[in-house]
């Protein structure tokens, strides 16, 4: 099973290093293969990998003396959050010592007056919104999986809010980070903008640990809305749920999420979260504002749905009622993989330009009619951004070589639209010969200048974005 | 008069780099003083220094032969715009050939349905905006000049909009480039979001044409919103003005500007516009969206307004009010300098986070008191940005002293509240020693570590961000 990665054989850590290793980290030094197997593996369908080694650093300064020993030894570091990354990004493909960074959990400032808070970089971001609940304020990107801060800026993450409030690209004022000569540094201040010099922090957003581990992420956030409704609607076509859509941004309605399931996805929502929409092509829409703004949002957009072939508009404002419609929404992933025993699933993750959308994945569901295996479809539609998930055997090679084909025919249709191969879910090393097809030979090649120039030795996460 | 910045003596151009010139660019290539003068000025307080040349390209590809020629006779290149930024960003301070884009004004392609539209980088913000309009589509960012798009990009540009719409980095999509090695490199797709790789787009955003030379740009655009109105309010206290900005954002009000104007910033509008608001801290509003949203965004800021001792809260939804107002906040800066004759005006640009706003300005406005020339402010309030103008006599080599130590007063004092140097000017050659400041060392010589892998000659813009 797993994409082939031929490596080199690999020599085990130097004993002399090993030996610094725990004098720094003592008990949480790991050399288990339980403990390195939980690193090496990935939720989807990459083949293992194990590190030499797995440490839990407790401080910015004990990764700084951590990357200081590992640069003076030539051994690789992987960071590692909380390994819920779709494209094997965490996964040690030249060995070494990956770094988990959940113990690295504290929040370490909160500041409402200025709508920001400070957090380490193991923080998940369930246990943050939970933290900043009674101070008004919540931190909207939600990729779904319950991922730590670290994780989400390193690949980039967004997720259903970020129609409204935008990516971790928009989200991130100031990063914390340990960069591969072992410097500790600040990417910029807290000021909501600001014109000096190079973006390091976007630098280090996506960059998926190949150019530093990040420590401690400033947040910008927001305040809870006073009213947040929800509401579902099936249409007869795809075309016009799209259109709805298009056409509420048209008209400024400032969605806060809108999530689009196909009928296949609907029948498996249905089944594992016990519901009864109908099984066609379905939006998901969450409404933030005051009770004015979102009465004014919903009749907006309800009149489009209906001009669009778009059935009952199911209105709430029922907390509770909110809450079941997203639950399905997060659990769609599992509701898929669950439409067949002992299945595994591989998300995919174009982005198109938003007009491009609905003959994007009208053209991709012709190509799934095929599929000797269930491949639902759900995506951020306010975004352009879709993922069918191929609902494969992993036993199968012949399905794992059926999928490939699908992705790799998908993806070029995106690119023929403008679009990435990527939306939010990183290169990684799914994505890397795409990545050169996307942005071209000399694209790349600025990135791995940009590689070179701050890790000479090639250490941190190698093998991740482009090839060594 | 100006900052003194000791130069090397530079030679003349090689005769046979001036031929090969000439061989490109005809009769768009300029060496009459004239000329070069007019790309050496800036529009501060910077000495004028001549380019050696300026050549008037009409495509990336010109482009790109210019770029190799330049580096095969070593020569320096500094793109140019509308010569309107602040921090002497474009002073040729190397020499070299000035590369002015201003000619590059088409607009490539408008994409109505993916709202982004591509534009070649010369072409200005009025001249899209005018071309957008009849398609129901506007490009927000205002820094009030107007700028060329690549310009505005360089720098890294915001200004009034940007508390609903974002700055430069939010507004780009893509840019296509000229590497210092002649590479042509488009930075990403049309895709509103992408995981794919390093962030070349935001890399390139704000380097000030260091790192590239940006040709095209892709923008996202907005739909024009169906209901645009304004309000004027006076304040009894500066607090209160803040205060009232941001317990909007906290209730999650989507404004789309909203301006700060100090008692002197406001007498000097009232006599350059003949406008007879009241001379006191002023905030100028204005709210786009649905009429029902907007009646409800005045309803929740006038009452606000109204708690934080604001007086009469002065809405309008007419046009030519609202024009009046914005016309008035948008020649701001020269009613500023107007205030004294043959003055020039040296405008800061400091940001802080927005809840040390009022603190800022009064502390500010405290060191101010004993200043010997007018010192306006104004700002962008709902980002925590704002300039104080410097009304000096040019030539008063006193006064420029004067300026300078209270800036670095005012900078210190932005840098103690975790805010930056600069919220939208750039670093230029104007406050690279508070770069540093600002990022320490280590930070610094991340980025003269990617300005080195990209530009190893050092050729694009030199000296500008930090020194050689």
């Amino acid at each position: 099973m797993g994409v082939a990665h031929a490596l080199p054989t690999r020599a085990p850590l130097p004993p002399a290093f090993v030996e610094s290793l725990r004098g720094l980290f003592c008990e949480r030094l790991h050399l288990s293969e339980a403990v390195r197997r939980q690193h090496g593996a990935s939720e989807t369908h990459f083949e293992v990998q194990l590190p030499d080694a797995v440490v839990y650093p407790h401080s910015t300064e004990e990764v700084v003396a951590l990357v200081k020993l590992c640069a003076a030894h030539t051994v690789p570091l992987v960071p590692f959050g909380a390994g819920t990354s779709i494209e094997g990004n965490t996964i040690p493909v030249r060995g070494g010592v990956t770094v988990d960074l959940s113990e690295m959990n504290r929040i370490v400032a909160v500041n409402p007056d200025d709508f920001d808070c400070t957090v380490e970089a193991g923080v998940r971001r369930e246990q943050l919104n939970e933290h900043l609940r009674d101070k008004g304020l919540f931190f909207p990107i939600d990729p779904g999986a319950n991922a730590t801060i670290g994780g989400m800026a390193s690949t980039r993450a967004s997720g259903t809010n970020a129609v409204r409030y935008g990516t971790m690209r928009e989200a991130i004022l100031s990063l914390r980070v340990v960069t591969p000569d072992g410097r500790d540094i600040r990417t910029a201040r807290r000021a909501r903008k600001s014109a000096a010099g190079y973006d390091l922090t976007r630098l280090m957003i996506g960059a998926e640990g190949t150019l530093g581990i990040i420590t401690e992420v400033t947040l910008r956030l927001h305040g809870i809305p006073e009213d947040i409704s929800s509401a579902v609607c099936s249409f007869e076509t795809l075309a016009g749920a799209v259109d709805t859509v298009v056409q509420s941004i048209q008209l400024g309605v400032p969605l806060a999420r809108v999530e689009i399931l196909d009928d296949v996805q609907m029948r498996a929502v249905n089944r594992h979260s016990k519901l009864d929409y109908p099984e066609r092509t379905t939006l998901f829409f969450e409404f933030h504002g005051s009770p004015n703004s979102v009465a004014d949002q919903v009749a907006v957009v309800s009149a489009l749905a209906a001009d669009n072939g778009g059935g009952d508009f199911q209105y709430s404002n029922l907390p509770e009622q909110r809450s079941k419609l997203w639950k399905a929404r997060h659990e769609a992933f599992y509701a898929a993989v669950a439409l067949r025993k002992g299945a595994q699933g591989w998300p995919t993750d174009v982005c198109v330009p938003i007009g491009r959308l609905a003959d994007c994945i009208n053209e991709t569901k012709r190509d799934l009619d095929t599929a000797s295996f269930p491949a639902p479809i759900l995506g951020h539609v306010g975004d352009g951004n879709f993922h069918v998930i191929f609902v494969i055997d992993p036993n199968n090679p012949a399905e794992q070589k059926e999928a490939e084909a699908l992705n790799a025919r998908l993806v070029e249709r995106a690119l023929a639209m403008d679009g990435t191969c990527t939306g939010e879910h990183g290169i990684g090393i799914g994505k890397q010969d795409w990545l050169v097809r996307e942005l071209g030979e000399d694209g790349v090649a600025m990135m791995r200048a940009i590689k070179r120039a701050i890790d000479p030795k090639n250490l941190f996460n190698p093998g991740k974005i482009f090839a060594d």
